[in-house]
């Protein structure tokens, strides 16, 4: 089917819509929308199979656009397309508590699959996007039962490009042959600083198919409609790659400024505007117009795409019938269930057990979990044995005929590379899609290299499970480089992020059941190398509240409060016992495995677990910085590491009991003539 | 001059050397090591120049580790070659306090240029030593004067590959077209989770090619020592691109189990020890032995350094006397010193001149700066109008013939393209060339998005200045995507990092003086977008302190503090008045603009700015992370933050006078009966 004068209206209607809002917001990007209106035209009326009306069916197209500074490009689509984003929607673009904030949010706009805007954060999405896709189709697909079939598209531009993060999903992505995912480049020659030119020469087609993608240019994608969508077919037919087709397209095309910087950021000027308006055939005078031919092009495909819906209703009830079990299983994921009694599978342990680390309990928590969560798809940066994330049984997530040992699309075990940055990406891709729970290992203080998408985990709400071995000087000899000492502090400061250090195997069950019921919240389990006791007291009722006393020692009224977290509790329960001993003093240890946890306990336990009146010391072997929030006094690591073993590492740097009990000694001290107030007191919330 | 059975021989006794010593430690990864020992002993006796008596000689040739895992080869080398690395200090590798830990790190390790071990950072430090070579050849070089010449030789592995930044900086050095760097790329097809086949199948020299880099192959680097030699001579002919040279290798080469992930990491076994020396011609019962033939090899090829150091020196001599100018400025620079009287281009400024945002006073103090500091550097990813770092008579760093306005290798404005995480580790490559002080910029939340090469300047003590403007919700209708929340907390955690967050334009020029002076520390200017008001009392003496008081309000004594920084102290200031005329209670405020230079006071300076017995509110529009520290109580942002415009959303948040008094007031009333005391009132240090 050609194209019509009513598609080049179409087409400056989404120009105009953008323009409009840009103008009205005084805030925003017109350059992309402007350039990058054919390709999303076509995509939403002739390739995309989506329902406005339920934006969550499960085999949609999902669309992404990794450049989110060009979102009133999508706000307009999606406003056209009949997604609840109104016109009135549309006029508040950038104002506070509007739907249309300044780049996409899923939680705030229907319609949105993931946030973006940071570069390069949507594409490697996408990628994300891709992989659920691909492994849900080859977990549920049966023959004549195509029940998972959807593509990806994504548009990205130069920023994206240019982004680390980008690289390494497009190269993860041509491993993994995800020929679902179709990635559209904005090859538009402009970024902030000027001319691409002035930063960025490299032949970006040319190293995508580097990285095994297939590849398509379309020379003017101003005006060559027909050439763009026979791109895209021809990207459907691909069955072994994920493609890439590359648009040479005008910045800010029809307006005065086209392919300039200046059109990239801010309003275009108000005779620019006029100008653009009155060429595109539109009243100069008039703002948010969208003509009726243009209105009924988008209804009648948002009625095909509600048609298609029915249609998957339709097979989705035979497939119920003809295959019980996946369809039942379906049906729950679908719902954002948990099968019951899942938690049963929790491992619990006794202070009998052997001393074992806490990324060994995490393994085993993950082995027990993957029997009964079909939806955890773990996976590690390249550092498989040390994260100990993947189970025994596991079969690899890889593209079919591989032939690396037992591994194919249905696989729920990603190696992910040395890529920790696309792997977080990736995992907010996965839990985007919906009906898979990611979680994916690096050592904690590479998850550093993720950062950029771990808080975007946070910011969108996914249910992420961050697995971050090695935390801590306590893992030896690799030293100062890898011993993680901010970190902590770090994720923590994050809102919505649940950081948890388990000090021991009940607390690691803790920790992944409070992470798989918190359904709109990513959690970051920060796990030793070296062995741990299991404690006396450890109990996954408790630990899943955040923070509670593992021990009281010697006289009450305790003289102090320890509170500690990960390997540091079993220490503190030893000094807890040599100040009882060699002191006569005695103390209370709380460990403090989540403080967002904690935190969202009421005031009472709060203050039942840090007592007002005698004085609480941290003890944990990361920086201090954060503590004083729970404690009076803290002793920590406020530098960088050590290069040995770890043994020697932790007394070098006093982490031992004797090392404790001289700073609760001298805490004790200091605070003998005025108690102080419990740290949980504060004067307004 | 082919190789001899000597050469065979050295190579052997490299791998032998890191064999004991990772078999001594128990800890280590000897496969990297065996696998490139040809490389290395090429590079090391017939390639580079150096002299191991002087390591800081300007014009030595660099070498990068990137995949500093391997670094018992670099040791082992540095110890050949007659650095001052002993046999006593191969004997302790990884030992607490030891000059061989874990990764190399230049502040332990003599020879040592960049601290490597987290993976793609050495590839990107080495694309900054080129940049910095290119430069100060440009700046400095004069017909038949070749006083900065040098190469940059970097190694790397599968593991960098796969990091995004290094993608990033490889695509950087394509568009520089830095033909001073050659990189070698360990192609042993080998990671951690196993065969690269798992996670990493492209074409990574068709990558770089489409970076626009020179590339070459060898074949079998295992044995082909003609092959690696001829192909860096093919390099050196090489006038305008960086060269790749992918080697073919096989991990752990000699042992038993070469070419498998097992030799990746660990010793090898004692029986695959003993049979590698026996293999290699070497007593299987002695360990750490070097043959007294290859040792000569070494201490030849380092008299042929120190003769080349003596050469340059008179080069260098005669240069000083035909070009007193340059000359006289290198020799300062040589030295690690600033001019005399830098300083007095400082801008300062009074409450009288207009309102301007902290990027822009920082913009001009760069602009002042830059014409007595000819060895700031500046830069920014992709943000330059917006981060002001371009100072109006800049010229770009660009390789000569790309004709984009007026642009050069003596240019000192680096476009970094949307790098960042490549941005801050090429920062530190171009510090660790000497002579060179970089700066560069982009938004504050995407400073996360470098997190792992910034932690990198601090623990090696870079002087590397971040510009880090657009720092909270203040910059509007981007949105929460790209307000930093978390961001000022996981700085502040980071040891040896100076993070400054000036109130003013006087603040802004006390942050760059210290920035300046502050050899081994690197520093991050957090600015605001929004326009702020000049201080009354911000004296560049004072903020140097990294926290005073900036205001005394109503009677005295004061019955709060108001503690804050950056664009939150003008409201303070507002406050405090409101405080005295509508409450008729005096108040303090406090600008604490740098918590790391604020610690370094003594104690009663400190306890003058945070009184004893008065309660303490912190206001600063992030995270209230860590700042219990310093305040008893927290006024900020514990959440996302908004789209909207800026007034907008710090009216939502409350931050506004009435918004601080209403807190400052809940404050006060709640320690009415406890007078309490100063944060700085500690129990121990």
């Amino acid at each position: 089917m050609s194209y019509t004068e009513t598609d080049l209206l179409s087409i400056n209607t989404i120009r105009l819509l953008a323009i409009d809002a840009i103008a009205k917001s005084n805030s925003g990007h017109a350059g992309a929308p402007m350039g990058l209106a054919p390709l999303a035209h076509i995509l939403f009326t002739r390739i995309m199979s989506f329902n406005p009306k339920n934006p969550k069916w499960i085999n949609r197209d999902r669309f992404v656009l990794s450049n989110g500074h060009a979102c009133m490009l999508q706000y307009a689509l999606l406003h056209l397309s009949g997604y609840e984003v109104s016109m009135d929607d549309l006029k508040h673009f950038r104002s506070l508590d509007s739907k249309t904030p300044g780049h996409p949010e899923p939680h705030e706009t229907p319609g949105v699959e993931v946030t973006t805007g940071p570069l390069g954060q949507g594409f490697a999405n996408a990628v994300g996007l891709a992989i659920a896709g691909k492994h849900l189709a080859a977990e549920f697909n049966r023959p004549d039962f195509d029940i998972v079939n959807n593509y990806i598209y994504c548009i990205f531009g130069d920023g994206c490009a240019m982004e680390g993060i980008a690289s390494e999903a497009a190269s993860a992505a041509g491993h993994l042959q995800l020929n679902n995912l179709i990635a559209f480049y904005d090859d538009n020659h402009v970024t902030i600083d000027g001319d691409t030119n002035c930063a960025f020469r490299e032949d970006v087609v040319m190293r995508f198919k580097a990285y095994g993608w297939h590849t398509e240019v379309v020379e003017d994608a101003d005006r060559d409609l027909e050439g763009i969508e026979a791109a895209i077919r021809r990207c459907h037919k691909v069955s072994d790659k994920p493609c890439l087709i590359s648009l040479r397209t005008t910045i800010g095309f029809g307006s005065k400024h086209q392919g300039t910087c200046s059109v990239h950021s801010g309003p275009l000027a108000a005779d620019d505007v006029k100008a653009f308006k009155t060429n595109a055939g539109f009243d100069p005078e008039q703002s948010f117009i969208v003509p009726q031919e243009v209105e009924k092009v988008y209804q009648d495909r948002a009625l095909e795409g509600s048609e298609k819906e029915k249609q998957w209703d339709k097979l989705f009830a035979r497939y119920q019938q003809e295959h019980t079990e996946p369809g039942t299983d379906l049906t729950r994921r679908m719902a954002d269930l948990l099968p019951d009694g899942w938690q049963k599978s929790l491992p619990t342990y006794s202070p009998k057990d052997k001393l074992i680390a806490t990324r060994e309990t995490s393994g085993l928590t993950l082995d027990s979990l993957q029997a009964v969560l079909p939806e955890l798809m773990s996976g590690s940066a390249d550092l498989t044995p040390s994260n100990n994330t993947r189970w025994p049984s596991a079969i690899d997530f890889q593209p079919p005929g591989l032939r690396l040992g037992k591994s194919n699309w249905s696989g729920r075990y990603v190696h992910y590379g040395v890529r920790e940055h696309a792997m977080a990406a990736m995992m907010n891709g996965i839990a985007a899609y919906g009906c898979l729970i990611p979680s994916s290992g690096t050592f904690l203080n590479f998850m550093s290299y993720a950062a950029g998408a771990i808080r975007l985990s946070a910011l969108s709400r996914m249910r992420v499970i961050y697995i971050a071995t090695h935390d801590s000087i306590g893992l030896g000899q690799d030293g100062p480089t890898h011993q993680a000492v901010e970190t902590l502090a770090h994720f923590r400061a994050i809102p919505n992020l649940m950081v948890w250090r388990p000090a021991d195997g009940n607390e690691t069950s803790a920790a992944y059941y409070v992470a798989m019921t918190s359904k709109q919240t990513p959690s970051m389990m920060v796990l030793s190398r070296q062995n741990l006791p299991q404690l006396e007291n450890s109990i996954i009722e408790k630990a899943m509240r955040g923070g509670y006393v593992v021990a009281e020692v010697g006289e009450s009224p305790a003289a102090i409060t320890l509170v500690s977290t990960g390997s540091e509790v079993c220490i503190c329960i030893d000094a807890a016992l040599m100040l009882r001993d060699r002191h006569g003093v005695g103390s209370r240890v709380v460990s403090l495995p989540c403080w967002e946890m904690f935190d969202r306990q009421d005031k009472d336990y709060r203050l039942s677990v840090l007592l007002d009146g005698i004085p609480c010391l941290s003890v944990e072997v990361l920086s201090t910085y954060g503590w004083e929030r729970y404690s009076h006094e803290q002793f920590g690591l406020n530098r960088f590491g050590a290069s040995g073993a770890y043994k020697d590492v932790y007394k070098k740097f006093e982490f031992t009991p004797e090392g404790v009990v001289k700073r609760a000694m001298a805490t004790i001290d200091y605070y003998k003539d005025a108690a102080p107030r419990s740290p949980v007191n504060r004067a307004f919330l």
